[in-house]
């Protein structure tokens, strides 16, 4: 048995407690917590079957009485006497994906975001947001089988642009490469067809968030998504990363959204509030350009998640939502680089190189922390990858 | 054992054969085949355990080669002595969705379809078809978990809807619940990320075809699809057929696609015919309203597939791709109905009433059948479904 010490300030204290699943050498992955600097086996920590799983999506079946009973037996036992063998170094272990992903989407809750896309898409309009998106929290289906955790490489995808001078669209590898940094929420049990969610049990439902990073192909959505919306743009890949920090750690970061004006239909009004105070940061190579708060954002995981299934559509465990770019008011809080350099007119300066879109072996790294209880902070871990060449040559000369 | 009969125009005879799940009181669901009227259980036929499961995903990651060796052994097997205990009267099983759907897609590969659309959203625009829509098959993400089997009864959604003469969005039923007639192509084996599917490939990954009916709410589409596309116009339910036909069936129903000028980008271009010679009929309470023709499509599956991956996108055992809506060039071949009435503008009769979108009690059919092998044709069963009262009340007197 081990007692496991923990730094005063470390992000991985008894505030957070994240789920997620890792291997060791030669072994299936397992659902294990980050405690400190150290990664703790959940099955043989609680002798608890459900964690003997690669992923977490048993245990986040279970419902929410169980996710609150088995973090209360976590806190305790992680900081008693720990069975040796279900204690790795967190640097000795391979993380994984923490959950299958069943249906996935990606909404566009930032109204500085949207403001700023609207601005550089439709540059004659005089309302840079569009009639729908103060009563709607707009949002699409992505693809579930491109989801990868943190560390994986993304290869630069390749797909048909066209410029307005062009006569016809080009084939090649996509030229302007981005980010998206988002958060991710986890549904850990869903909704039966006809059965919507109200707005006030969206925390029975989403069991806990990840660090998201939605790569996009700019020239490639630019050309498809009229008028049925992204596809190709960002279907290739999206990173999340590989500790779901539990909704019920997040308690101390609640804080209330933007005032909603107009007033939102009943079934998107809140009672409690439902903003979070997560601080988000995106480093690029090794330098962080920017800091996009997400208490900026105009609308809540709670309203995401009764506008999905409001029609009746049903959910799983499983499922991701996404909350589209964070970006805060201030240029340095913007969460996509089309935002931070303004279509790419205005680059930033990162590690001395002026810098718009994406180039082959770039690094991006998202963190995010966030208050914990007894004033602790909890952190989110990191969703990082790098950029591989594509294996197509482009058409354009 | 038992010697089937099966009628010469049965399309069901020995040039279908196609796959689902049934099951009989209880027992869990297994894989059969459609013979005549009868189904015929695959794992007792053929002594193949792959088949004791209650859907088709473990058959279909065998890949070709070995959909193909089946498929002989089965033609064999099922036209000589069948065991007692494997045959079932058509009207005594269950039928379920035959597969687990990973991710699904819904195209919009129909240039008349597209056209009426163009017309109806956008009437002061002089070409009906956006600049993208010839070059590339537009197509978008959808929500798997709703996509339920034939026969399963359709609850009318609601959502927000504003037309442009209200001050803001009303929330209720849906007034302009439509149909979308469709085939969808259900992926066997996938694509590892990274590498894309070349369009001379995509019959060894295309197992099969289904019926697919996308019930739509335009009027919630209407108001919620910009700029990102539909999401909960569409999200509350799609209806498969409950059988799927092998692709290997549809040899003698491959016909060329219409000329497509301007000439496609080489990843695009077919050797192939591609096209499909497929006859749906949709069934409106008892009446055909509609003949839409498959052959019509401009995009054809083979490009779809290769489309849905060229950007390194994966795809995997289970994923379903859909035509979007089928329309031919006359009014009694549109496969909507906002197509059909024009925007409710025209009414057609059905059963002797004038109508436009669905209303509560109403029953949608999509039949079809193709040529199959030594003259016969084959059926694709049915997509059958029923819409049910909202529990909803409108906001809107």
């Amino acid at each position: 048995m081990t007692r496991l010490a923990v730094a005063d300030d470390s992000l991985f204290g008894l505030a957070n407690l994240p789920y997620g699943a890792y291997s060791v050498p030669g072994a299936e992955p397992r659902i294990g917590t980050r405690y400190g600097d150290h990664v703790v086996d959940l099955a043989l920590l609680l002798d608890d079957h459900v964690f003997a799983r690669p992923t977490l999506n048993a245990f986040m079946a279970q419902g929410h009485d169980r996710w609150v009973a088995v973090r209360e037996r976590l806190v305790e036992a992680v900081a008693g006497d720990v069975p040796d063998r279900a204690v790795h170094p967190a640097g000795a272990v391979t993380l994984h994906l923490p959950f299958e992903v069943a249906d996935y989407v990606d909404f566009y809750a930032s109204e500085h975001h949207a403001s700023n896309l609207g601005r550089l898409f439709r540059p004659d309009s005089p309302e840079p947001l569009l009639p729908n998106w103060k009563h709607l929290p707009v949002g699409y289906h992505g693809r579930s089988a491109s989801i990868v955790v943190s560390g994986t490489d993304i290869v630069r995808p390749a797909g048909q642009r066209k410029n307005p001078q062009d006569p016809a669209p080009l084939f090649g590898p996509s030229t302007k490469l981005d980010i998206e940094a988002e958060l991710g929420f986890v549904v850990g049990t869903g909704n039966p067809m006809g059965e919507p969610i109200p707005v006030e049990d969206a925390e029975h439902h989403i069991f806990g968030v990840v660090l998201f990073n939605d790569w996009s192909a700019r020239d490639i959505q630019a050309w498809e998504y009229v008028p049925l919306g992204p596809n190709l743009g960002k279907s290739f890949a999206s990173t999340v990363s590989p500790w779901v920090v539990p909704l019920l750690a997040l308690g101390p970061a609640r804080v209330p959204t933007p005032t909603q004006e107009p007033a939102v239909l009943p079934y998107l009004a809140l009672e409690e509030p439902w903003g979070l105070e997560i601080d988000v940061e995106v480093e690029w190579n090794g330098e962080v350009v920017s800091r996009p708060p997400y208490a900026s954002m105009y609308w809540s995981p709670a309203q995401m998640l009764a506008h999905l299934t409001v029609n009746g559509a049903p959910t799983r465990t499983g499922d991701l939502f996404a909350s589209g770019t964070i970006s805060g008011p201030e240029r340095d809080q913007r969460g996509a680089f089309i935002e931070l350099t303004w279509g790419g007119r205005e680059p930033v300066t990162v590690a001395g190189a002026q810098r718009t879109f994406l180039e082959d072996g770039d690094e991006v790294v998202l963190r995010a922390s966030a208050p914990g209880s007894g004033g602790a902070r909890i952190g989110f871990g990191e969703a990082r990858g790098r950029i591989l060449a594509s294996k197509f040559i482009g058409t354009e000369g």
